[in-house]
């Protein structure tokens, strides 16, 4: 894909049946915008619909908006859920650390690179380790103290931070305290873990010690939506690596810190570029 | 995809333009019959327009070879390629083979499996070496003798194999000739090749010593369409493998075989599913 | 490795102590045999010592049998387990399947190519799928009917000829029934699984279902010793495969099945090439 | 391995012959030290011997220095190159930079890490680009102007530079300058570069264009020792990543240097820890 040769995402799922795909090309057609990548997936199984529209609307005679309100139409007769995005977009995004900073880093790193459409509002953290980094970064750092407020006005705290900065996606890099349920359907599809394990293998604590114990061969990460239902939320993406015998627990760990970042930093670009769409417990992921 | 979900598959190449996508949508939704899978590719720097669909024409109204003719009206407006592939079908294929035996079970044990939907309507050898296992598979094995009637009176020999069991699809299953221009023009985009290293490296002979030699960490198989133009034609698929400095040749050897058997049979599968569309030096693969 | 540079396989394990690697480099140096390879390793936690090493043993002036009877001596004075194997060799195995072919048709081949060192005794099937893939191989197939005789009679059937063969290796290359303790136990360290799923993801029945229900993004097989705690002996090795959600049950066993070929035919491998010691519930694996 | 198991490395090279790992072993545990790791490669083709051992001296009665200097005696009997590196140790490190950061930034991070045990005495540019990363992270950046003084003045600057600082390792790191043969020559076996492709494909200019052009299906990167023959030094570490027809140019850049990055960071990770050992155009490479 050349860069900007599209200025708008759309993202249609519905119940399946004969004559979706013409119907939504149509729609673009007729209104004057190119169709620049259409991606498509027909569950046949649960009989439903999800899809993926790239489109430039450059050469289009009736504006965004009217393309947009226009398709409630459509999207009304065919059942559907939709949602555009307009381009160039940077989603509000705040990241929520806790020591360690290889995720984090990774993050700030893909995102002064370009690679990354995201406005970080501020990092989080309920230790003070990541601070540096941040504000060397030019960033803000909000310190939240779970050990004296406990932990619910913590979690309070966080969740002003939150609304005031009107953040769109929270991203879980490394964040060692489980979301409160509020806080989980608040950003539902819109919050974003990143769990060192292979999932659903190792749930729970340590799992790099489990993984040691079990003597697997590979180790993974999982990237994953948050849920209130811990650890099983629809996976976005997961990366593994290869160890052996001798390695210790501490080798697993770091080697394990690669297989983190590669599957934050994929599972964070793919929601940002609306290549996901939730389905119960799994996601649908046009990855590129 | 469920089993026999669709069949039909639609190939269509053309220059890229606006509304393709709704064009071609519409002139299967106007038949009745269900588009189950589009898949499509704008290649914006050469402004070309390749796709693939899976097609439902169980509830069309019309039959299928009006649905194959018809389409030629919307093809010339759009100065299409295209081709349509009626299932089930089985592609008629002859394998070439010399001494490594590898490829050639690799390609009947998926063909056997039901994974490859091929008729091997025989396998020609310039060695007695593969007779055995062709034959216990039932098959027919064709020994053509490079040394006592020369290089070109064996290639005439092949040709009329060929020909004569009207074959659509030839495959080099570590077939140690290089195949004269003739043959490469007549099964241009039907020959496919397996060759054991990482290419563009390592072209020529003893790929395994060439990378033993020069120290790599990852040796590899490619699997291309046979062009005149030795080891150059269109790469449908790659696969590598890591080694070390304590490989020896008889290793890389061994482990290449791996990659061999893997590519060769991906390629096969992409060809004869028709999710590839050569496109000058390249291919586009739709794989899955 | 240059084929056939070392007659000899000997694997140490005992407890850790300085000056091991030195008393048995000196104990085979004393001998004239040449030590063309020593891999070791010390694991600092539990303070244990594993080692195997290739033994040259064709210019020492003791036989082999000298060489290891006096080791005892040594073996004692360190509190080690200890296993001599003298090459060539072919370990007796047999073969266990029910219904997919795929698994032993992988063995079959690869013994044939030489790549293992293994000679099959008998392949025994709980169904007759199998038979003709054996049969032409020229080998002998054994049904034992489940139903008919009940289990525990067919059981004692399959240890019957497991014992009468004298076999040394028992593979289960998708054999669908739970093995009882008795031939757990007899077999222990000698008895091979392998498991369509990434353990310890997915215990239990239709792991490619469960895998599908999750939505993970990459499917598994994994190799182990079998032990009468059901799928959760000594992993051996493990092998991935990226999925989408575009793949159905029916594509993830289609995949997973080469992930199972790969994962077992390298389990095998580096059983009889003495390249494994079990260790309690991991198995310590010097790969090659 | 625990952190700090041992403090002494030792490396030796020799012409291979009966006795080495014996004799080697022997020495170490003769002066009290414990031998926590002995890995050994005997290149059975060309007759040479290669090992790397982990030494605990913590209850060693002689000094270390003893220890260093006694092996010369044993060194020299079995005409050996061998190096001794005590624990804990940083190598002094200067890395070479151009526009792009992404290689940079992971060597920062992994070294504030802890995973990368070098001092970084300074980061050069023929560009200012870096300069604000480097700053930000407390390091000295020195900017040299090719442009301005001529080729061959701006790498006596940088000579200057190297030899002030006392480097003892130069990591190009997507440094776009070709390195003199003079340099190439003062750090022979010191100097690691980044080449952004999987060579020996794609040597020279634009390799992710190159790639694009032949359609290859998997792109890749390689960290090699510095020779003043162009691309052709030992290589260490090479990585891979699958690419598709729909990838442009501009993508295979991005994935690249993910390629890049993991590539040059177990590179140079290697050669710090001494995993590395030249031996002509190959290097053996004890990865761990």
């Amino acid at each position: 894909m050349a860069k900007n040769a599209y200025d708008l995402i759309l993202k249609v799922s519905c119940p399946d049946s004969p004559g979706l795909v013409s119907k939504i090309a149509n729609y673009i057609a007729s209104h004057n915008a190119n169709l620049i990548e259409f991606t498509q997936f027909a569950d046949s199984v649960n009989r439903k619909f999800f899809s993926r529209l790239e489109i430039d609307t450059s050469e289009s005679k009736v504006s965004v908006d009217e393309l947009k309100e226009g398709f409630s139409v459509l999207g009304k007769s065919i059942q559907a859920n939709w949602h555009f995005r307009q381009l160039p977009h940077k989603t509000k995004t705040a990241i929520l650390v806790t020591k360690t900073s290889h995720c984090l880093n990774e993050i700030l790193w893909r995102t002064q690179e370009g690679e990354l459409p995201i406005e970080i509002t501020s990092v989080i953290g309920n230790r003070e380790d990541c601070r540096e980094l941040v504000e060397r970064a030019g960033l803000v750092f909000h310190y939240v103290d779970f050990k004296e407020q406990g932990k619910q006005d913590a979690f309070n705290e966080i969740s002003s931070i939150l609304n005031a900065e009107e953040v769109n996606l929270v991203v879980l890099a490394r964040f060692m305290q489980i979301m409160p349920e509020a806080l989980c359907s608040q950003y539902e599809g819109r919050m974003i873990n990143i769990h060192h394990s292979f999932l659903p293998a190792f749930i729970g604590a340590n799992p790099y010690r489990q993984a040691y114990n079990r003597g697997v061969k590979l180790i993974g990460a999982t990237c994953h939506y948050v849920t209130s239902d811990l650890d099983a939320g629809p996976i976005i993406e997961q990366q593994v690596h290869r160890v052996n015998h001798f390695h210790s627990v501490h080798d697993l760990t770091r080697m394990g810190r690669d297989c983190e970042r590669a599957a934050l930093a994929k599972g964070i670009r793919y929601h940002v570029y609306d290549r996901t769409i939730i389905d119960g417990r799994r996601a649908i992921v046009f990855s590129d």
